[in-house]
């Protein structure tokens, strides 16, 4: 009615919410032969206030950003950037599932891990996937979220069809993975780079 | 006219040349810092008879899947699944760079590897950059087509904006990599991995 109210946020409700991803995936997760999760914890029954889900825009405004600060250099992304890079991943079906926890009664994302995904040509037109970017809020460290988070993602891995599932890592964190069912191929396992 | 012609390709011959990304891009790219390759081979000039560009599905037909095989399991590609997966990277603008290396007196393909990039947040919205699937054809081996395709790789990766590139390899592949620049970064230079 008359101008446009300048404080609206520059996306609409329903477009705030709508996953990254179809949620329903999560659902189909089959965490019966997980034994590395303690009360059975999963990300259908994360724990009481705690709910495992895609990345939506609203996010933006529940410290998703912050939440990767602590992970790695940010950069400067305002809502626009942030929006934009959104409707980018979704518009690539099939290859982006970035996975958020949430504290849903602080309304803050705790938790957050993106599953990758490569089509291939070699093995039969294979999928492969890529776990990047897991972070835990480091107030909420040391309860599973690591755990749960990164069990999402290879769960998810499986579901949507990828033969493999990789990540790069640091000495210290091999521990870690490790113990969440990843492995080093001997003489295989190395990562190389360039920086520009 | 009258029934259709069995025998036709499934591809229209428009189609099955159109290249799987903007061929403007190579033209773009900058050799002038290059240093190791012999005879001032760039990817606009890699010697007689050969030709460097993107993949297009009539190489389907050039022997590209039987060059893949010398690197990996293959797995059964039939004409229809290799140019729905083409059509897929098509569909993902930005992500998919598979480059080749054709013989033209031949109308092989003798060499290839792959840019595939991941958008991400962190870093300000960055794209990662990932080289993949890189091959040379066992009777052209040792005349710097790896160092070609490498080169115009890694090149590519910075033109097209990528913040990083990255490559997971075997132990006795790390000189290789060595002397065209990428390096492990001490600490954190571990790729760990799950299969299904
Ligand atoms: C790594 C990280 C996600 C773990 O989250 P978390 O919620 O504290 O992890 P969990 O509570 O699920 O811990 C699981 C196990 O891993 C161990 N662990 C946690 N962080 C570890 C680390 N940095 N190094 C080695 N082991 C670690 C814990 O001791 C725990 O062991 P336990 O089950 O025997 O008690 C979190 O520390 C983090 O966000 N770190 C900063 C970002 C980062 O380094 N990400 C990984 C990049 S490769
Ligand atoms: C690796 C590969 C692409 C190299 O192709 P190529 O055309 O023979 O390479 P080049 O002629 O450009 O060789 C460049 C240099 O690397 C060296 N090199 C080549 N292959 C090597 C290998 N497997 N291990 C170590 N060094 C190697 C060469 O000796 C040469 O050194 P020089 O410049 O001092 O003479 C090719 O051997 C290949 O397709 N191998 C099978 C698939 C594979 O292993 N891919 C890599 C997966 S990580």
């Amino acid at each position: 009615m008359g101008a446009p109210d300048l404080l609206l946020p520059s996306v609409g409700p329903e477009d705030a919410e709508k996953p990254l991803y179809d949620p329903e995936i999560l659902t189909r997760l089959d965490w019966s032969e997980v034994t590395h999760m303690k009360g059975d914890v999963t990300s259908a029954r994360p724990g009481d206030g705690l709910c495992v889900r895609p990345l939506c825009k609203a996010d933006y405004d529940k410290g998703f950003l912050q939440l990767l600060g602590q992970l790695t250099k940010l950069g400067d992304i305002s809502r626009e950037k942030f929006n934009e890079r959104f409707d980018a991943m979704r518009s690539c079906p099939g290859h982006y599932y970035v996975t958020v926890i949430e504290d849903t009664l602080l309304g803050q994302i705790v938790g957050s891990a993106t599953l990758a995904c490569e089509l291939k040509f070699i093995r039969g037109c294979a999928k492969r996937g890529r776990l990047e970017d897991v972070v835990v809020n480091n107030e909420y460290r040391g309860k599973q979220l690591g755990k749960l988070i990164v069990t999402t993602i290879t769960l998810l891995a499986k579901e949507v069809g990828c033969y493999k599932l990789g990540l790069d890592c640091k000495d210290e964190m091999k521990p870690f993975y490790g113990s969440l069912g990843y492995t080093s191929e001997k003489g295989n396992d190395n990562t190389m780079i360039i920086r520009f």
